[in-house]
């Protein structure tokens, strides 16, 4: 069992390459490849659109209004990370702005994912700092209560250990287990290399009833037409 | 009474003359003409703005989770046509992405209304085919259970039956019965043509009260100045 | 007391220089300024990106699905000010359009922040025009039940009286009380004068743990490392 | 088409007898004899545990914060209806108090069901009059606006026809088609037929597993087992 | 102006026999005599159904996850008090629990009005102290950061000021400021006084539109009745 | 790892007398007792109010709108057992009812924690079955995809492993990790066993500010008293 009030320091981080790879391929992608979970809840949005990422998760557990952990969390950024927050009950607040997001730019995090508020955003949108909250929020907080580093926490809705792999662009936020890392990208490439003749089939005009040969199984469920 | 479980193939579009002419109208001024019903809930958002649109609806009615009638309505798609999707149930999940876009703009389509999530955005707005929606989710399908296409359907509290006219632009999606479409489009234009003037009005520092002799109604309501 | 039904014309407006200082700073460091109050609920989101003002505001109190008072508040916005609009329920229509929109900026309105909906976005945003909403609703009003203009409203969970002064960006809206204007924009530039210094520090790559002295508060709370 | 602004006085109810017969069934049983659809979204709440109705529908469709219509409606009510009430955009006010519900009541309607707010609620259930809604609120409405009596309405997201059968009980509402009822009550009661035995086999121990034989199409679909 | 981190001792309730009065007349009678206003949002529920009271407040805000000022507002309640308490962010924590009800109920509290979460929903059943809330949860808070007793707050949408009326039923929350408080009474009577003639009309059948004459006013806006 | 479209068999249950004692001391206790961490999302309500439980957690993951492993789950379930059903994405549907419940309660189950929505509630009360919900539905499920069982999930937010100790009454849902509930019970019954006494000096009139000392350390933080 972890504990709380803890900062570990010493954490197992997925494999870089594969960690850094994952990006290309992007939230959708990556989440069918797993299975269909792994999805953070689609209420997670970027603070400006086109930015797409891959990075390892050190995590972050904080209390409402309370953002003392965040000063703590930059210390244990690599480069290459991605922070992700969670809060132990809902809030709005703003929890990170652009001096937070200089100092974790300038440890080496790609991005932050936050269950919670954002602000500085049009400060963090010209740094090229891509936030990943649940809303945008002026509000600022206080530093008063500990929390913890590098534990497992639950970020919007999903299970993200430290280490893990996370995977965010405009269609959301995946999280990838460390341990499934490399088995995600061997599937999801092999899943993407055959994406582009499909797309090009069915650009033609190729219905997907044919290319994917569903005539038969729909009508074995019962499927009728009526002229 | 229609059936489930069915593909209407024979739908009776509005005329297509009409259908297009609404789009350039816009949804707000449409709403109006139509006696401000019509509209779908505020909840249905573009993944870009400035997309303006309308055409005729082929409607699908899906099960939580389950996109694969998707696949069913894209054959019925002909040029001019924007398919409207409802789901037996809330959902979230990405129930439409680039590959399926693919297929509708081939077949013709102008966009998508879904009352569910969409994904593969950065895609869909490269490929300019534009989508309505609830929320954008990378969440993917499963392909299990039939529904029905072009029956009645009701899509972010809105009825559309097979063949109305869809309008959808940064304000929002309206439905417009093909019955009503003709006289909406007379109502909508009648309606547009003295807004040049009145903004040109309102613009010189005329005011509302005075250019819609309010003054005397709200006195009667009651209204009283106090400096 | 004030009184419904009417229209108060002689409003207390905070001093015009200090109004407008504020925007620059924007609505993170003033509400901070503030001692992190006076935030409105960060459901209120601009219609567009990039807009940052200050004004004084002019208020108006509307029923659900009446527009009505809204040409009655135009005839009392002066240079400067900022329209903010609450209604005494929930709800989603649209407001506030084009038309209203250029009506607004004749009188010299530099913004409306409204608890409901706004229609003509695209049309809105040509202009120029910002607006803070809670919804985008192509839903049109009635003109029926009056209100009143100029009586202390609460909008977006936060209380607003009229001559208030209103900062609005990207990050949210801020209502600061005419009466602590001044000293708000004291503390607001004192705050943001050392803020490059720090930027530059945390950008080096010192950790706000060191620059804000907290490693010893964090031990004190109790806070340990584990290897 | 039907028209806006009016009252239809001659509607075609559903059957008395089959009306009256589903509501023994329950709302569950009966949306799956439907096939699984008709039913309204869950927000819909009884105002009191326990009722438990069904009945033929009389529609109204009424302004946002405008109840004018409810009385209009009174009058088209006959021993055995439900009143359905929409309202064309999203509304919490209440619409609908203990004075209405005695009107109601008086005129034979046994249950109220309304995509908006109700309140008297106290009163109400020492009425015994039940209401399924989607809030509960003080506010009152005002009566300036018509709208439309015993048109297809859309509630709570779902189609409702004058004349169509409600069933309503603590698990939610839902519309059956006046020309499905008859096959809609024949599949109800098969299905009842056969759950005591059901429910006797799984109270003795009986998984459902073995029960409906799912154990072969579960490991057809791939579940493993590991100790 | 009032300043924040203050408690204000001396606060100007409203007359003691008129805010007792109000609690027979009901939340929906005092918001209508009131001119439709003063209702907080329809979120506020009660913990148990029937509770009807009418008090003092004595108002406190609190910051997310802190509820230290619940104790510090303790000492400020007089008996015939209702505790009204705002947070300065959005928050479900359970700010208040059977330990803090005691000392409520101790001091003559009659009540609690919470823009945010309760525990211990049994005991204070029990107790019979009612509370009405946005939420119910067992999360607890912590006790770092002081707020304010006794200034204006903002309560799920409404101002509340030290000393306005407060009445609480199964219907809602609405507040009545202090200067309004004896005119409200008198409205509230008069329309209270004319309900059981009116009552015992519609029991008997009389239809609304009769007797508040509608029917008339229906047709000159348009009202049309199809056979 | 663990893996999906399984079911582990062999989960170690946390200690069976720790289980069960940790219901008399209800959520809100047990929440603090851990540390102010462990409760699921607030929107987690029983279907009937009193129902007071603990016990040990069977879990299962389910796709939206089908509930076929409730049916593997069943199997799995020993006396003392709660299940706690997650969901792969946000779904509204009624995955359980009396049947289940019947044969649920006949493996002795105790309770249903599960994060959508449930069906049959008045015969799950009639039988005394408590469930802790997000929503109560009428709509069923299909039963087509395989999930997994005994695997960690999140359910509101909150992480469960199969065999944690599960608390559950009014107030809400807290999850015990299974290593911590020997630890969380003595911690929660020595928080438990003053607070007779602390009851009775806050009934007594004793503030909290004099009983807990916090006259001194508020005043530290700069509370000042205006009278």
């Amino acid at each position: 069992m972890y504990e709380l009030g803890v900062v570990y320091r010493n954490i197992q981080r997925a494999d870089r390459a594969t960690a850094d790879a994952l990006a290309a391929l992007g939230s959708a992608t990556v989440h069918e490849a797993m299975g269909r979970v792994g999805l953070m809840k689609p209420y997670m949005r970027p603070i400006y659109p086109g930015a797409q990422v891959s990075g390892t998760a050190v995590t972050v557990l904080l209390h409402p209004g309370d953002n003392w952990m965040m000063h703590v969390a930059a210390e244990q950024i690599q480069p290459g990370d991605i922070v992700v927050a969670a809060i132990t009950a809902d809030c709005s607040d703003g929890y990170f702005g652009d001096l937070l997001g200089t100092s974790f730019q300038a440890r080496g995090a790609r991005a932050l994912v936050i269950d919670a508020g954002v602000r500085d955003v049009k400060e963090l949108t010209r740094m090229n700092f891509p936030v990943w909250s649940k809303c945008i929020s002026a509000k600022g907080c206080i530093k008063e209560t500990i929390g913890s580093v590098n534990i497992p926490v639950v970020c919007a809705g999903m299970i993200v250990h430290p280490g893990d792999v996370i995977v965010a662009d405009d269609d959301g936020v995946v999280c990838v287990p460390a341990a499934l890392a490399a088995k995600t990208l061997a599937t999801a490439l092999a899943r993407e290399a055959n994406e582009g003749a499909k797309r090009d089939k069915l650009a033609s005009g190729v219905l997907g009833l044919d290319m994917y040969r569903m005539r038969e199984p729909l009508a074995a469920k019962g499927l009728r037409y009526i002229d």
